[in-house]
This record gives structure tokens, sequence and C-alpha cells, in this order.
């Protein structure tokens, strides 16, 4: 309902973009300086914007975010979130250069190894998923793409229903 | 901006949810009964609505649309479309009763064989598209998942950039 006016608008959920960005095993973090979750670790990522691809806003935030040009190697992730009316979709990225920088959205931005991932101190609970299954493929030596549901139910516990994981030969 | 007072509302790219059903090698196809396209054909699709996952909206939009029951097998294809905000989501998906029906939205509801597609009366791109890469993967054998953009350029032609076509054993 618009708070003007008290017409009534069409809602929709809506698409989170972001990417997943690897060099020589570690990951690309961002210190949130925005509410909500300020202060703490995303990987970089946004609403979708009107008249670009889900790829262009991924990159588009990395950009914003974490003064990084990225290019998308393949999907990674594409997690629904009912609860909140969104959809979270994260593509696989490689630094373009080896500059970055905290962007006014960031406090600090940094390459952190796998085994250093705050875990206790990650944003919200599809990074700390993505991550998870991130960290996974690494090991394995196979990257996958995932599909999958992320519900929470009264007490707060989440659960994750994957649809899909299909290996990805890394390229 | 609401047309009731003028305040600026945010909006985002919406996600169209379907289903590309298949029974014995046929598709199910609904002649639409709505404007845009009024008389053409598409498969059962619709956008997602808040508080439901893709994969529900796209088994509620068959529903709808198709009066079918029907179990989502995996995701098919994913088509961002930024020339008119929109991300196509489709499920493979397989009946689970034999019944079907013109819903509200639809003229008409009937299976169609690969060689009967009618393509000069698709209602969008996006079918077409979508469409035309699963005849190929029946023709195959392989099913695969689909993940692009689709673009239109000041001539009014369609281009198709494909990011990822995995192989999916069929399930």
């Amino acid at each position: 309902m618009c708070p003007g006016c008290g017409v009534v608008h069409y809602q929709n959920p809506r698409m989170v973009v972001g990417c997943i960005i690897e060099e020589q095993g570690n990951l690309l973090l961002c210190k949130r300086a925005i509410q909500p979750r300020h202060g703490y670790w995303t990987v970089p990522a946004g609403f979708l914007e009107l008249g670009e691809s889900t790829v262009q806003g991924a990159v588009r935030e990395t950009w914003e975010e974490a003064g990084a040009r990225v290019q998308v190697i393949a999907p990674y992730a594409h997690f629904d979130i009912p609860y909140i009316g969104q959809a979270y979709i994260f593509y696989r990225a490689r630094m373009l250069s080896a500059e970055y920088s905290a962007g006014t959205e960031s406090l600090e931005v940094k390459w952190v190894p796998p085994a250093q991932i705050p875990w206790d101190a990650l944003a919200f609970q599809v990074v700390r998923v993505s991550l998870e299954m991130f960290v996974q493929d690494q090991q394995s030596g196979q990257y996958r793409t995932h599909h999958g549901i992320i519900s929470r139910d009264a007490e707060g516990r989440y659960t994750l229903e994957e649809h899909l994981a299909l290996p990805l030969s890394h390229r």
C-alpha cells in the first residue's frame, strides 16, 4: 500500500544478485556498513535493478560494494527465501584486476582463506549456506551449481531444501 | 510512481515461473485467454507471488492456467529478459494425475507432440527459445539446465546469450 495515499500496488518477490569471488583459494568478503546486519560479513550482493541481467547486476554490486571489477565464470546458486520474499542468485567470478576497496556500503573488504571465514559473523543465512557449499566444492575440486529453498520455522531454525546440485567442471 | 499520489516506489525486475510438462514425449500447452498475446500458445507460467518459492509458484500457475497437478522434476531454464524487466524460470515437471482443463486465463489446453508445436503462434520469444531447447534435449535424450539472457535490438531482432547448458541425466 502506498504510504503516500493508500493505493495498493502489487508486490512481487525480489532478486538479490551477487558474486562469490575466488583467487588462489581465497574469497573476497565485505563487512557491511549498512543496516540490516551492520558490521557483519557477506559476499558482494544487492537488489537486481530494472534494465539489467542478473549477471550485470552481480557485477555492478561487486563494483559498488567491493570496488572490484570481476568476470562471471558460471552460475553458482539460486536460493528462494519465501519468508522474506527474496530469491538470491550467486555467480562464481574471478578478478579482472587486483584492485578492490570498500565502497560506501562496506566498512572493509578483504581476502579470506576458507579456514578463516567468520562463520559466527556472517550477515545472512543464505550467505552461510552458499559459502558452506562453496568451501565443500573447493575441497572436492568440483564446482557444482545449486538450487533450493531456505525456510525458517517458528523457533527461528533454518532448513535448506536442495532441489539440485549439479556437478560442474571447473572453467 | 504511484498513479494515486505521485510518490515514487522502487521497482525491481520480476520473476515469471512456469512448467514444461512432458508425458510420453508430448508437451502440455495453453492458448492464452488474456492480453498480451491473446490467442497465442505458451506453457503455463506467471508472476511469482510473495510468500512462495519459485517451485511453488510454477506449480500454482500450472494449476491455475492448465488445471493440472504437477510435480517438479528439476530446474530447466533461467532466462533474464532485461528489456522487459523480467526473469523467466522454468521447471521440468510431470503430471500427478491425468486431468487438465483450461483455467480462466486459457482458451484451450492440450497435449502437443514436438513435431506439432505451433512455432508461428507462440506467445513469447522466451517460450520459443525454451521449447526449442527442450525439443533438442528430447532428441538428444539428455535434459540440460539452461541459463542465459534474451535481448532485443532496435530492429526487433532477438538474441540469446547462453551462459550455461549443463547436461542433466533424466530422472
